[in-house]
């Protein structure tokens, strides 16, 4: 029986200390994130040992072995996670940018600042590694962190975070400000996704289910995340070679992220000679093929694609075909299928690939590359939590900057407004 | 009976017509925008006729004297709204703008692009310049716009938009872009707030009551705006004329709006000094004093400030008062009964106002000046959609470039990831 108000105790510790937290300058910050990938280390033994566990028991549930691989630690893995909390020390400081400012007629003066945005809740599944991601970029950030991870990983979420606590605190972090959720009840979710006024955000990092449940029942602010939905076109001017190459790396270069393709679009004018070059590397490469009734006419195999097709992120080696007549017949496929994540057009028209970055409606529209490039990392952020796929506050990869909000500083002599 | 539905046909034509509204340049919208105001004030009669009407079912209805001021409109008001649509299209267009970018290793250039939210929706009371500013702002930033006001002006309202619609259509705004809603029940604000995946994101621009009941309710993405429980901290070493002055413009300037002060936080050093002179002033505003008991102790008609006057925004002529021991109880109460608005302190001591901007948690946070200066006009923004309380997108006062989004456009010649 879960007892409501556990999370809540948690999080108002977590909010007190984000004042303290807020306040610390970078040099402070970083200290603490390099005295953290040391801890994570030093306590490697008991983080090892808590994770056999959470595999021992995953074994015992008959988890799939790719659910297994992901929460799978090693020293290696440990070692990467260490690594990447160095590394976020090593980014620039996204807290306390003047952004602008001016100086008014009656001498007041107007600053528009970076500050933290308070206290981010992350709620995530099975890779332990988004715990010491998730805590390296809040407190690089100066926010004040709730992590409530899945069930399957507690043990080694618990491990990784203890460990990153103690260290931390040992270098200063405040008392409190690092908060993980020891708790495998789902009402835990539901607590932390309803404590408005003391979460600022709630950051969904996983698969559609838990990201449309957060998104559909939290009354706190939340930056969705992730699904995609990612279309590559392949317009009736395209290089024949290169679409080819840019639709086989958008399917299968790593299938199960948000940045794959799971359509692809052919401009009638191309298809011909572009399918069968096409079909063959996806059967090379095992992809599962599925698509109208002109794009079938290239595979004797390929089955029909349902409304659903088109609509589902298959995260998988199936992908969904299917042959336009126009440019503005694939932007209107787009509109009404996509997720807002990111869309790719092949083609060497200067006028078609111009306008379908003006008219596509997405994080992230590509003319000539692979969608597999949507990511904070290749995009030389230096850090991810995520990929918005809505419009407000961030959209796209998210890094450090916006995980801040900003706050008006106005310094007068007295002025009144009459 | 209410017919679901019909306030979602006026947003798919709202949103088909975003794309091409998105893509119009400067000089266009700016031509649309003087046909507007031209159209506006070409359509007089009937406009002040509908208001007319609005106007005698009010008195009908009984309805305040201040609210029936709010929905007047006159010759001169009608020139002032048509005003206010010219000075918006001298602003600089928000869309297209290139934030930052960068070239990667691989070739691949990266660009951070501004663009239109899409389809916005205004939900407001009874002032009928709010349709025409809405409408303005929304045509200006390429976002199609889908407005419902409060039932008490909706005739006027009615005719301000369709004289509107009717000039910006004929010089060039896309069919269907701006959708007024000639319905009175409530539910068709219900349908509106939850068009998930077709209206980008809704503004309610009224009271606490409308405000709260949008964000509680809402599917679709909200900006909430408003509600201002503002204090100024009267520090221990403020100059004492200088904290008159401000805490005297802060409370009666404009009491209605939502930057006035509810609660005067002063320092028990200097309450013997400042409380004298500050109660005297207010008596003579007429300004009705709530306070805790050391407050009351200067002025003996004071009653005593309940834990509901502390979160009560009056917009009124009345006034909770404090006397706190130190600055760091004055942050803390702020702290518990603040809206995240705007907070003032005043003092000569660097020390505390830096103390003070560093840990409000607030929109705007002055140092000796009236927390009236929290406005899109003031700050020199040159409009005004609104003042966000909350940290997700946009912060205080809401000009053009908070109803944009960004978008990444990535250029390559063929780059696949490995």
């Amino acid at each position: 029986m879960y007892e409501y108000g556990m999370v809540r105790s948690q999080a108002e510790a977590a909010k007190n200390a984000s004042v303290d937290l807020g306040l610390l300058n970078t040099q402070r910050k970083n200290d603490i994130l390099l005295a953290m990938a040391d801890g994570l280390m030093a306590r490697e033994k008991e983080i090892l040992a808590a994770n056999e566990k959470d595999m021992d028991r995953g074994r015992k549930n008959d988890l799939k072995s790719s659910f297994l691989d992901r929460l799978l630690l090693n020293h290696e893995r440990l070692a990467q996670m260490a690594e990447g909390i160095r590394q976020v020390a090593d980014l620039p400081d996204p807290v306390g940018k003047i952004l602008n400012g001016s100086t008014l007629s009656n001498g007041l003066t107007i600053m528009k600042v970076t500050v933290p945005l308070g206290l981010i809740g992350i709620i995530y599944e099975a890779r332990p590694n988004v715990t010491a991601d998730a805590i390296a970029l809040c407190v690089k950030s100066g926010n004040a962190v709730i992590l409530k991870g899945g069930r399957e990983a507690i043990l080694s979420n618990k491990a990784v975070s203890d460990a990153l606590i103690e260290a931390g605190c040992r270098a200063g972090l405040p008392e409190g400000a690092v908060q993980f959720v020891n708790i495998e009840e789902r009402e835990a979710v539901s607590e932390l996704i309803h404590l408005d006024g003391l979460v600022d955000v709630v950051i969904p990092r996983g698969g559609a289910g838990l990201i449309h449940s957060v998104v559909q029942n939290a009354s706190v602010p939340v930056i969705e995340t992730g699904a995609g939905v990612c279309h590559t076109y392949v317009d009736a001017r395209a290089n024949v070679d290169m679409a080819v190459a840019i639709a086989l790396n958008a399917k299968v270069n790593r299938p199960s992220t948000c940045n794959s393709m799971e359509t692809l679009l052919v401009h009638k004018d191309i298809a011909d000679r572009f399918m069968p070059a096409m079909v063959a590397a996806y059967e090379k490469a095992h992809v599962t093929l599925f698509g109208d009734d002109r794009a079938r006419s290239y595979q004797a195999a390929m089955e029909k694609a349902t409304e659903k097709d088109w609509a589902t992120e298959y995260n998988d080696l199936r992908l969904s075909v299917r042959i336009v007549d126009s440019l503005e017949e694939a932007v209107a496929h787009i509109r009404r299928y996509g997720t807002g994540h990111s869309e790719a057009i092949v083609t060497d028209d200067y006028a078609a690939a111009r306008r379908f970055q003006q008219v596509v409606d997405a994080a992230c529209v590509y003319v000539n590359a692979s969608t597999r490039f949507t990511d904070g990392f290749q995009f030389g952020f230096g850090a991810e939590i995520g990929i918005s796929t809505q419009k407000l506050h961030a959209r796209g990869p998210m890094a450090l900057p916006e995980l801040t909000t900003t706050k008006y500083l106005i310094n007068g002599n007295g002025q009144v407004r009459s």
